[in-house]
C-alpha cells in the first residue's frame, strides 16, 4: 500500500519523509539506471529546490564513484531517472537530499536499500547532512507507516527533546552527520572501493583494448 | 468512431480513461516508433504532469528492455512519438501512466494491444500501479464506449462498492498492482525475455562485427 | 492571388481551410526540403496546437517512410521547413493536420499536389482523420476561392445536411477517414512502396559501401 | 548618414522599408557570413514575426542554393548573422521578408546589392511576394531617403492609385510577385546556377577526395 | 580605483561610457579568451539590447578575422567571455557596441588597449559606428575619470556645440564613423592582415598535416 | 555545526560572507570536480547575479589555468559543480565572487583551503577584487562564527573606520585588490605554473601519442 514501508529490500527505492501542511508523509523515492548516454531525468512534480537537491546528491555520488566501486566512465553509458510518485502532488525543499543520494548509490551499485528504514536530511556536495524542519510530523508519519528506523540530521538531535516518548519508543532514531553513516544504515551491504587509473585507461582505449567490466545494469 | 473502442487489435494504440468536468471519457493513446536517434516526442496538448507520466512510463520500459526482448542499443536508433488526440483538448494528470507504458511496450515489441480493453492507473519507475480518482465516471465511459474489460489499480478495488451493479455487470473489471499484470491482459501475447552481454557487444563493435538482429521497425 | 486556389500543381503546397471569427479562409501550407541534418522548422505565427499537429503529421510520414518510397536515413540528411503565410496572422488548432501531412509527403517524394483541391481534418499518428469544427464556413471559403474538390473528415459527413445546396453543388465534397484516401485524392500520383533492409545497410556502411540512391532533392 | 540610401553597392546590405506609428522609415538590413558550423544569428531587437520572416527567407535561399551557384554543404561550414540596426528600436512584422532574402542571397554569393534600391514585401518559402501595409508611408520614406527605385508586391499595385503623383514621379516603383524578379532588380548581377551530384560527393568524401571549390568567404 | 581610467594598457579591457539616470559613468568592459570549443559567454547583469550588441560586435570581428591576423578555425578552439562589472547593476542599450568590438579584437590579437581612452557608439555588422544619446553626461564622466581621449560617433559631432568648453578643452574628442578608425586610436598597434586558404587547409587536414601556428593564447 | 568555521582544511570548501536583512552570515561554498565532459553546474537557490559571479570566477580560473598548474584540456574531461547550501534559502549578489574563484582553484589543483579564513569581494575576469556592501555585518558574522582572518576588497578598507574596535581586534582583516593575494592567503600552498605547448600537443594527439599526466581527480 502506498504511504507505508516497502515490503522487501529493493534497489533504488528509498523512503523519505515529507512535511506538508496536512502533516508528515512517507515519500517513496525511486531511482533506476538504464543503458544510455549520461542523461539524468527527474520527475514527480518536483519544484526547483528539490530538483537541485537531486543534482547535488548526484554530484556527491559521481565525485565519490570509486568509493562506491564504480568506474567513472560508467556514467557516460548510463541514464539515471529519479522519480517521486505521486505525480499529481507538487513536492519541494532540500530535505530529501540524503534519500536521493542513497537511491542513486543503490542504483549504481545494485545494492538494495533496507525496506524498514526512512530518512530525512539535506545533503551537501561533500556528503555532509544538514538540518531540516518538521521533525515531529515526519517521525509521526514514519511510525504510522510501519517504519522501524529513522535517520535524522545530527543537528536536529537537540529537537528530540520535544518529541513524545511514544514516538521515540516506537522508532529507532539515528542522528547522522555524514553520508557514509547514512549508507551504513540504509544499504544491505556496503560497496567496496576500487582503484582506477584514468591515464592507463585512456591509453588502452587508444590502443583498442577494453577491459571486461562493462558495469552493472541494475533493474 | 472516436471515443469508442478500437475495431481491431493495433500496435501502439491503447485506450485510456480520462476524467473531465463533464464526466469520464475514452482517451486513445497512440505510440509509434521510427528510425531515428533516440528522441522522444509527446504531443496532444498535454500538461506537465501527464508529460512526466510518459517520461516515467518510458524509463520503466527502457530499464526493462531485456524483459521485453529488446536490446538496449535499439533505443539509440529509434525515435518514439506518443500522441493523445484530440489536439485541441488540454489533458493532464498521472492516471494514464499504465496506458502510456503499455503503448510503449507495444511499439518496441510490435505486439498488438487487445482492442476491447481500457485501463487507468499511475505508473512508477518500477512498474507499480498507483491509485487514481474518478473511478465511477471512467467506468461509465468505458461501458458507453463498448469496452469489455477495464484494468484498475488494486488500491481502487475498495471503491468498487460504490459502483452501480449495471456497470459492474457490463464490464470485466480487473484490479492490478504491477505492470506485468497489465501487459498480460493488454497485449495479444507476452514478449520473451532475451539475454544481452553489453561488454561482448562493445568488443565486437570495436572489431567491426555486428550481429544480424538490427531490431524491429514497427508500423 | 493570395486566398485563392493555386494556378498550377506544386510540390509541397497544400490548401488548407481555416475557421476564424470573420468566417472561413483558405490557408496555403508550404513545405520545402533542403540538404541538412534532420531539423524541422515551423513558422507562420503558429500557436502550440497547430505546431503539435505538424509534429504529429511529420511523425506519421516518417513512420511510413517506406510506403512513400523513402529510405529512413534520408531524414537525417535533410531539413524540412513548414510555413503558413501570412506571417502577421496568428493560427491555431489541429484541423490543418491532414494538409500538413500531405505537404510533407509531397516534399519528401517530390510528387506535386493537385492545385484545385482543399482539405480539413485533424490527423493522428497512424493516419486517422478526426472531425473538425466550422465545416460550413470552410466550405464557403473553398467555393469563393475557386476550389473544385474538398476533403473532409468522415465523421463530419453528417454535418453536410446543414450545408446549403448551392455550396454542395459547387464543390465535390469527399469524406475521408484515413490519410491513404487523402493522398489518393491530393497527389498527382501515388508514391511506390520500397523495401529497406536496415541491418544490411548498417553492415554495408561499416564496410564503406554506399548505394547509388542518395535521395531526391526537392525544389 | 543613417536613414538614407547607402553610398555604394555593398554585399549583404539591403534597404527595407518599415512602417511605424510616426510614419515610414528606411531600415538597413545587414547580413554577413563567416566560417562556422551552420549557425544562424538574428539580432536588432526583432520581435517574433520578423524573426520568422528571416527564417522563411533563409529556407527559401537554402532550398534554392544551386540556383544561386552554391553547393549545399557550404551552409554547414558557415555561420550567417542578420542584424537590423538600430538596436534600441523594437522591430516586427513580415514585410521585410524579401529584403531579408535578398541580403542572404547577397552574402552567400558575394554579389553586391544596388545601393539606390529599397523594397518591401512578405516572402514565402517558394519565393512568392505577398502584400504589405503602409505603402504610402513607406514610399514617402524612400523618397526622403534618396532612394531611386522601390520594389513593392504586385498585389499592392492597386494601392498606387492612392499615392500622390509627386511621390510616383520621384521614384521608379516596380511591382514584383516572385523573388526572381526581386533579385534581377536588386543584385548588380545574377548568380549562375550550378549542378551538384550529392551521391557522387558523398562517395568521393568517403574515399578521401575533395574538390577544389571550398566556397566563397564573403567580407 | 573602479570608475577611473585604467593605470596601464591591458589586453581585453576597454573603457566604455554609460548613461544612467544619475548621470554618465565609466564602464569597464572585460574580455578574455580561453582554450575551448567556440563558446561565447556574456555576463554582468546585461539586458537584451546590450547582449545583442555584443553578438553583433563578435560577428563583426569574426567576419573580419583575416584582417586581424587570425585564422577562422581559431574561434572553434577558443571560448570568449565578455563581462561588464559591476555585477549588481543592470546595463542595457547598444551604445557600448564599439567598445565590445574593440575588446574582442584585443583578446583575439593579444594587442593591448590604450589605457587613457574611452569610447561610445553602436556598432553594425560591417563596422559602421551609429549615433548614441547622452553625449554630454558621458563626456563629463570621462573627464572626471581621468580619460584623455574619447571616441564618439561622427553623427554625434553636431552635438558637440552644446558641450561646455571646459569639457571640450579637457578631452581630446575624436568623431569616428568606422571600426577601423576606432581600432587605430584604441589599440597600441594595429594587427596585420593574413591570407588563409580554406580549401588547402581542409586538404592538409585530411592528410593529417597541421601547420605550426596553433594560435595565440591571450592572458 | 553549520554557520561556523570549518574544522579542518578542505579542498573546494570556502567560507564566504553574506549580508541578509537579518544581518551577516557565513556562507559555505562547495566545489567538486568529477570526470565528465566540461559541464559546469551551480545549485543552491542562486539568483542570476550570483550565478553570473560563478561564471566570471570560472572564466578567470580557466583563462589562468597554466598559472595554476593545469593543462587546459583537463577542463574538457571534468565536470565542476559549485553548490551553496542551504538549498531552501535564496542567495544573490556578486560579493561571493572571490570565494567562488578560490573554491574553483582549490578543486582543480586539489590544494586545500585554510579552514579559519573567510572572504568577501566581487571578482572580475582579470582577477581584480571589487568593493562590496554590508562590511560591518559580515565582519560581525565572521567573528561570531570563529573565523580568524577575513579578506576584504581594498576599496572597502576606508570603511574599516566605522567598524567597532572589538571586531577589529578579534579578526585579522586583510584588504586585497587582486586574486593572487586572495589565493596566497586562502590556499595552504600556492600552485606552480606550468608551460603548455598547444600546437605540440595537437600534433602528438594526431600521431596517437599521449603524455602521462592525465590530470588530478579531486575528491
Ligand atoms: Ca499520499
Ligand atoms: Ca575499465
Ligand atoms: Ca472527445
Ligand atoms: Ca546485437
Ligand atoms: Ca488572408
Ligand atoms: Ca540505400
Ligand atoms: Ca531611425
Ligand atoms: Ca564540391
Ligand atoms: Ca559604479
Ligand atoms: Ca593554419
Ligand atoms: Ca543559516
Ligand atoms: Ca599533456
Amino acid at each position: 500500500r502506498y504511504g507505508e514501508a516497502e515490503t522487501e529490500d529493493m534497489v533504488g527505492a528509498v523512503t523519505g519523509l515529507a512535511w506538508t501542511e496536512v502533516g508528515g508523509e512517507l515519500l517513496t523515492i525511486e531511482g533506476i539506471m538504464m543503458p544510455g548516454k549520461g542523461k539524468m531525468t527527474v520527475t514527480g512534480n518536483l519544484r526547483d529546490v528539490m530538483k537541485e537537491s537531486i543534482s547535488a546528491a548526484a554530484s556527491y555520488v559521481r565525485s565519490r564513484a570509486l568509493d562506491f566501486g564504480v568506474e567513472p566512465p560508467l556514467f557516460d553509458r548510463r541514464d539515471i531517472h529519479v522519480h517521486v510518485p505521486e505525480g499529481a502532488t507538487p513536492k519541494d525543499g532540500p530535505s530529501a537530499g540524503i534519500a536521493m543520494a542513497t537511491a542513486i548509490v543503490s542504483v549504481i551499485t545494485a545494492i538494495p536499500v533496507r525496506r524498514d528504514i526512512a530518512m530525512t536530511g539535506e545533503v551537501t556536495l561533500r556528503g555532509r547532512v544538514l538540518p531540516i524542519g518538521g521533525l515531529k510530523e515526519k517521525l509521526l508519519a514514519a511510525l504510522r507507516g510501519g517504519i522501524k528506523k529513522v535517520l535524522i540530521p545530527e543537528e536536529n538531535a537537540k529537537d528530540l527533546a520535544d518529541i513524545p516518548a511514544s514516538v521515540k519508543n516506537g522508532l529507532e532514531i539515528v542522528p547522522v552527520s555524514m553520508m557514509d553513516q547514512v549508507l551504513q544504515h540504509a544499504l544491505v551491504r556496503m560497496p567496496e572501493r576500487i582503484e582506477w587509473d584514468e591515464a592507463a585507461e585512456l591509453k588502452a582505449h587508444k590502443r583498442g583494448v577494453e577491459d571486461d567490466s562493462a558495469g552493472v545494469i541494475a533493474h
